[in-house]
């Protein structure tokens, strides 16, 4: 793709591209942060007005049964499962990613406790999505019981962090801000070999790219619902625990709608038999049914295509970047490997935050993560080869005529 | 009120009849089950449609700045907090019960544990709502630090319960079955004088009796909005931390939302200053957003004529159901006495289960809790004398009839 013009008979090309019309897309944006929040079905205005007038409204308490409330996290579960090759009865969706983890990680530290009770390290990287490092914080700080945190990073490589002092290694498939790419297979393997149990995280990768949680053998999995599986802001997030752990432990954040019979009103917890011990309080059944709206709208895509295509506009975008851009102080955080990449492309600029705040006032919307770094999420379901081409051009612009020096694109607001 | 003709007088002298208006109320139902799930707010539907179509469609990724969406969970709580006593800044909307339960319980033990820590004992009721009861067991398993739960019932009074091996007590301040509401101010006071902190349950109180948690000097207050404060199903809940404990310590559920600056993207885990170190991870904008339409509702209603209508409305339910369904296998579960009583009623009958059913399929809409109670919720801000009138007869024929002997009222629904 040379031209413009080229990019557009891509897109008219594109097998994706009809799955398009099930987005309300604003006019006049080219939206790339559908890995921080994904845009909005059309479907999700008549289910949201549907589940607050008829099911709310007209159904009320009724609605526990009459609108299958009570098996809602359980049936979404098994719709999200498919995207990332576990099996029904595997996935609930409920809470949020950040809670999700902490029941994994409470349920992979007992684990070990039976199986490996000297070790009490728990392996991540430094360069982990920080609320994934701040619940393992809070967990160890908890339990008062010798658990440390070690962190992989330029100092530390991950094959000699895993020694065997090691119970847990909890990862992101894909990292947040560089893009980068674990092999979930290769890498839970090696921390088998060591003895330890593997959490995944898959915030920014279900969705956009294969998993296969199940063909990598993992152990625990969470992610979210609202990036790349465009299931609305802060939307519930989800939890796959492998079978043979799911009957082994209570997981503590143990709430009414994990129990076994719940409406018996017990004074004892029993645990429900698999996944559904993960659920713990009621859920936020409106933001909770609008997830289906998303999920339906991935479930209908090829996943081969998807990923097919996400790495096509990211190979567009980073060479476009370095042709049109060339002579400006960007540096490639992304891999440019296809195995090492997810599906966003992260580039440094020394005034990243006023370029990207100049970019979003041009209608290009990334987003900026500390240092320096501009992210471009691409997804496949909504964004095309030409809105790539004009995303660059913008970046150009801003940059030949330095407009993100303009004092306002510097201005910190309260979520950058 | 003797006759169905005085209850429509009453209705029409209520001072809070105005405020029904401002509800969407399904015609030819009788709906007294507002302690489980509340009804919905009019002003819902138009608010869930400008979240959903311009904050999410629209404002995409901006909106977390441009709609408030980072600040509405203290914002929320700002609005709460008017509710119960408490001041601004000293409340947050997020997570459910259980899991605000959680929090409130691990900083509790955390205060305990270095002011006094051979305290080991977690007091609660035998009675309480199970989830309170799950999550303490749940967090004593994690911890295994020598905790165990005491429960106070027929056997084991509260005064006795509570020695010197007490850390934390730990009740709901009206109770979900019996309707009974405790003196929160006096059993606190209690607690203190033994050494034990008092964490409190007020799902079935707030905006539905007198609650001041400050007046009453209380440690946590934990609640939900989607039952008198009618925030929608499952919409997320709150917790209010006494001014002198909040910043004693982390709680452990410490995800990115409660960090001081969680955009620098730091490794360590620092949390902010105040009830903001409560959150934890992205919370359901849409169900959050929706409910702050009932509390609005909730802040327009003078709280003592609420008081007032709701002690009013039980003392008529109570009288009828004995005068008209005398003879009748019924028993009071809930305290006459005014000082006692919350703002539900429950009736114990052999067959409750089917009775309530065979009621509900008359469109009188209470619900069923083990064992063999039927709950009547009592709603001022949209339950009218008539409506209280009226049920009573539709209960008084179902019983005078035997209707509730059809097999169908037998056979248990998911939830009940």
């Amino acid at each position: 793709m040379r031209t413009r013009e080229d990019c557009l008979q891509a897109d008219l090309h594109d097998p994706l591209a009809p799955l398009k019309q099930q987005f309300e897309l604003p006019a006049g944006l080219i939206y790339m942060d559908g890995n921080s929040l994904g845009v909005l079905p059309r479907a999700a205005a008549a289910r949201s007005a549907a589940v607050i007038g008829q099911e709310w409204g007209a159904g009320l308490i009724r609605s526990w049964n009459t609108a299958g409330w009570f098996e809602l996290p359980a049936r979404l579960g098994d719709k999200l499962a498919r995207l990332i090759g576990a099996g029904p009865g595997e996935v609930v969706v409920t809470d949020t990613t950040s809670l999700n983890l902490f029941k994994a990680l409470a349920a992979a530290l007992r684990i070990q406790q039976h199986a490996a009770p000297q070790r009490r390290v728990i392996v991540s990287e430094r360069d982990n999505f920080p609320t994934d490092l701040y619940m393992i914080q809070g967990m160890i700080d908890l339990l008062q019981q010798g658990y440390e945190m070690r962190l992989v990073d330029e100092t530390l490589p991950l094959e000699q962090a895993l020694d065997d002092s090691v119970a847990v290694l909890l990862l992101s498939h894909v990292n947040y801000r560089t893009g980068h790419m674990h092999d979930m297979a290769a890498v839970t393997a090696r921390a088998h070999a060591r003895g330890a149990l593997a959490i995944w995280d898959l915030a920014h990768a279900a969705g956009a790219v294969p998993v296969d949680v199940t063909g990598a053998d993992a152990d625990f999995a969470v992610g979210c619902t609202y990036k790349y599986l465009n299931g609305g802001p802060g939307s519930p997030a989800y939890i796959w625990v492998a079978p043979r752990h799911s009957q082994d432990f209570w997981q503590p954040l143990s709430g009414w709608w994990g129990h076994q019979r719940p409406f018996d009103m017990a004074v004892a917890y029993e645990p429900a038999g698999g996944i559904r011990r993960y659920l713990c309080g009621t859920q936020p059944i409106v933001s909770l049914a609008l997830v289906e709206c998303g999920l339906d709208i991935s479930l209908a895509a090829d996943m081969a295509e998807v990923r097919k295509k996400s790495l096509a506009l990211g190979d567009l975008f980073i060479r476009l970047v370095e042709e049109r851009c060339a002579g400006h102080p960007l540096t490639l955080v992304t891999p440019r490997e296809h195995a090492l990449r997810g599906s966003h492309v992260s580039i440094r600029h020394p005034q990243g935050y006023a370029v990207m705040q100049a970019l979003i006032a041009r209608g290009v919307i990334g987003d900026y993560r500390e240092p320096e770094v501009l992210r471009f999420g691409l997804t496949p379901l909504y964004l095309g080869y030409a809105d790539v081409w004009d995303a660059v051009e913008v970046l150009k612009d801003v940059l030949d005529s330095g407009a993100w020096q303009q004092p306002e694109y510097s201005r910190r607001t309260a979520v950058t």
